[in-house]
């Protein structure tokens, strides 16, 4: 399980990884590489102030709220997601910083300019 | 199975997406949420010329040749990778374009301005 504090992610394109490197990026990216997990992301996101409660949630996705709360918490203990209880409920957010860093470990800069390499030669 | 030819993808944290534009990225995405997948496309990345054949990535990971061989064609299913036949070896180069449209999916704008919207509130 990826730790919401842990420093995350190598850039996997730019200098081969490690096996502790590449098992923390990979459990990042499992935890959205889900279709429900990806619609519950897009519907919070769509929200006012991009959060939702899991009483939101559950009619766009067809699914009971115990399903959905199972997804809500993988994404939240891989630090996709923060969360905050306002009374009877927990709201969910987006943690774009978590989000970013996924991305930027994916970034293609190296790839492309080996290509531009290869063409120009 | 995501073609090579879908466009890819709907920004999820845009607007509501639909089943089929999610299942399409979730598929993109479990391509790559592997850590030997990781790792693999990390080798690659690093050769010269950042490409690599089949023979170049059994030692790095530690893995028969069948099994190297099985990931790298998940991802060349999933256009992760290219791939070129030189005599009796097939090469494998990434493609930067489909990784940079899996990223592009999951830009965090919207939400960072809800965000910055809810502290200015």
């Amino acid at each position: 399980m990826t730790s919401r504090s842990t420093p995350c992610c190598a850039p996997v394109l730019e200098a081969p990884i490690g096996k502790a490197e590449a098992e923390d990026l990979a459990a990042g990216l499992r935890a959205i590489a889900d279709p429900i997990r990806l619609r519950l992301l897009s519907f919070i996101a769509a929200q006012p102030g991009a959060e939702a409660c899991v009483c939101h949630l559950t009619a766009p996705v067809e699914l009971s709220q115990p399903t959905v709360s199972h997804h809500l918490k993988l994404m939240h203990d891989a630090g996709v997601l923060e969360r905050e209880k306002r009374g009877a409920w927990v709201f969910y957010r987006i943690n774009p910083e978590r989000l970013d860093a996924l991305r930027d470990a994916l970034a293609t800069t190296r790839v492309r300019r080996a290509r531009r390499a290869r063409a120009a030669s």
